[in-house]
């Protein structure tokens, strides 16, 4: 089978990982019977000053058309609003159609503190519809946002995340090792407060998650998103599949990532019908960019994350066991967590155990 | 001097715990110059239950027109939506126009990793205005919440951040310990995506700290949410003021809570013009409701804090160090801190520092 797959490494570190990514694609052994193709492709802060768009239409054109996936690197965000930019990364999820954002954080086996969690972030509505307006009135500027809730983008996000935590039981029970017992939803939501918004997207989810095919196999549970926050911190161990609306999805999966010790180890995959886009979750970091010491791992998980929606399991499998080798081993390790080892030694460590 | 609070126990542990703050300001040395009186006010899950409201007129009309300052314990929600109840902590802040949530953090200073930050949280809009609205489309219900920002509510949230801010300063450099140099302010905003709303509450927030009285006297500085969630695990010793418009103060404080190792411990304060209801950040907790276990802490320290914003400092400041040092000892310990003292033991050993 050969994927063709897009490019777009963005700003900044984004420019030093998607290379990274693109070399563990074409290092994959030749058993696994897969070929590349690769497509370079434009979106960012860098395009958005020369072309006067952050998204070029090509882009999104020829994803639609010619590719089976992409790797997404990073993007710079002005720090002031700039008319006519706006974050490429959320215009691409919802011009493909990617409604699901999956965010696996895992630690080692060994670490002292095991988790191993993914969060399933709706990645289509809430407040990302950015539909805002400003009013003038006599105690000055209001401005509003749209937060949009739907059942039907609820339920096929609780439906992903209910076959998402049935297939990682299946792999658990192929004998990879887990630290839990068997597969758990966690609804997060704030219907406390928004009884329509949050209570739309709860009981929504609650009935995608009591279809037949999980209904004996999955357990369901609920967190308020603050009190979510908290336990992620107090009991990260306790959760195996958290489901999440857009913007609270955002806000757990980073903090998260800091209890895996760094970002430049937590990848995702923005993942629609049939397309996948690996994105790490960290930003362009414009203070090592040029460096020579990013992080390439988030980049290399979330190639094996595209790889496992676009049905290649068994070559994602490869990739995260190469990746945990090397954290494993602990000798080969970015400056963010802790060593001295430049992007291109991460990479050829992880290559080499491939 | 006399003041008059009204005590709102609530539900649950709420019912434990508030008379604890009463004892508290009962036991005040006399050489304070404070007396008190109190007025028992009804509100809560069980209220609702009774009287068909969960926010009386009268407990309203009473501290409007009688009260100095109040005593919120916690309240119960139903775990479904229940018609005509809504949360009565969110409607007095909005009625009396509390307009600031002010939740200080910090461990002991003898802790490990020493922390001591304050999140000052808008407490009358954002999606907390809960104008939702919920309609029919041929693809299922679709519900809507309005989020607003406005530029009143943004500067003077930003105000009185900048304020703490100052006060905080003063107070160490009376010599109170401290891991904080000077003074500094963290905006949390997601304005790379609400460019109008998160984008208003940043540049209003940005003007109003560089008002002639913080101008050379505060730090200023920026954090999108998601990135401080992360940066709150990664490196909590670097926040001093954190300000935040309401839903991101909401899960910031139980964020910040779970660094100090338990909610048992937090306090806050609702603020408003020449009022204040003190408020622990837990919940009404019917897990371990009746069994007088209850940590009473995060309610001495509202107790503490209330006063504070009624300006009796002197009062608050023996209030927190005896708290301090019960914690500093650590003999006597509720469970949530892995102790086995009673609330009563816990309220006693407290009571005798004053
Ligand atoms: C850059 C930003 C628009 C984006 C988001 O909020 O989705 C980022 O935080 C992420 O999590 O991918
Ligand atoms: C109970 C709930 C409505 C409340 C809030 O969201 O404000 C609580 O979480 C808090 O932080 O005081």
């Amino acid at each position: 089978r050969t994927l063709r797959i897009g490019l777009i490494p963005g700003d900044g570190i984004g420019k030093e990982v998607i290379p990274a990514g693109r070399r563990l694609l074409e290092a994959l052994p030749a058993s696994l019977g897969l070929k590349f193709e690769f497509i370079d492709l434009k979106a960012g802060w860098e395009t958005f000053e020369q072309q006067g768009v952050a998204l070029p239409e090509e882009t999104v054109s020829i994803l639609k058309s010619d590719c089976d996936g992409a790797l997404f690197g990073a993007v710079s965000s002005p720090t002031t609003a700039v008319k006519g930019y706006s974050s490429p990364i959320v215009a691409l999820r919802k011009k493909l159609d990617l409604y699901a954002n999956v965010r696996p954080v895992k630690t080692v086996v060994s670490a002292p503190k095991p988790i191993d969690m993914v969060i399933v972030r709706e990645n289509t509505e809430d407040l990302y519809v950015k539909e805002e307006k400003t009013y003038d009135t006599p105690d000055g500027k209001v401005a509003e946002a749209i937060k949009r809730i739907s059942q039907r983008a609820s339920s096929r996000i609780a439906t992903i995340a209910g076959e998402i935590a049935l297939r990682r039981q299946k792999i658990r029970a192929a004998g990879a090792p887990s630290i839990h017992q068997g597969p758990l939803v966690t609804i997060t939501h704030k219907s406390n407060v928004l009884s329509q918004t949050d209570g739309l997207f709860r009981v929504t989810a609650r009935e995608a998650l009591a279809a037949p095919q999980f209904k004996d196999a999955v357990a369901v549970e609920e967190q308020i998103v603050d009190s979510m926050v908290y336990k992620l911190f107090r009991q990260p161990e306790a959760y195996d599949v958290i489901v999440a609306p857009n913007l609270y999805g955002d806000i757990l999966s980073d903090g998260a990532a800091a209890l895996v010790g760094s970002l430049g180890l937590v990848p995702s995959a923005n993942v629609g019908e049939g397309f996948a886009i690996g994105e790490p979750c960290h930003g362009s970091a414009p203070d090592i960019q040029g460096q020579g010491i990013a992080n390439p791992i988030a980049t290399l998980r979330s190639a094996a994350l595209m790889l496992e929606f676009l049905n290649e399991e068994a070559a994602a499998a490869k990739i995260y066991a190469a990746v945990d080798a090397n954290l494993e081993e602990g000798r080969l390790l970015s400056p963010d967590l802790g060593g001295t080892a430049k992007t291109e030694e991460v990479v050829q460590d992880i290559l080499r155990r491939l």
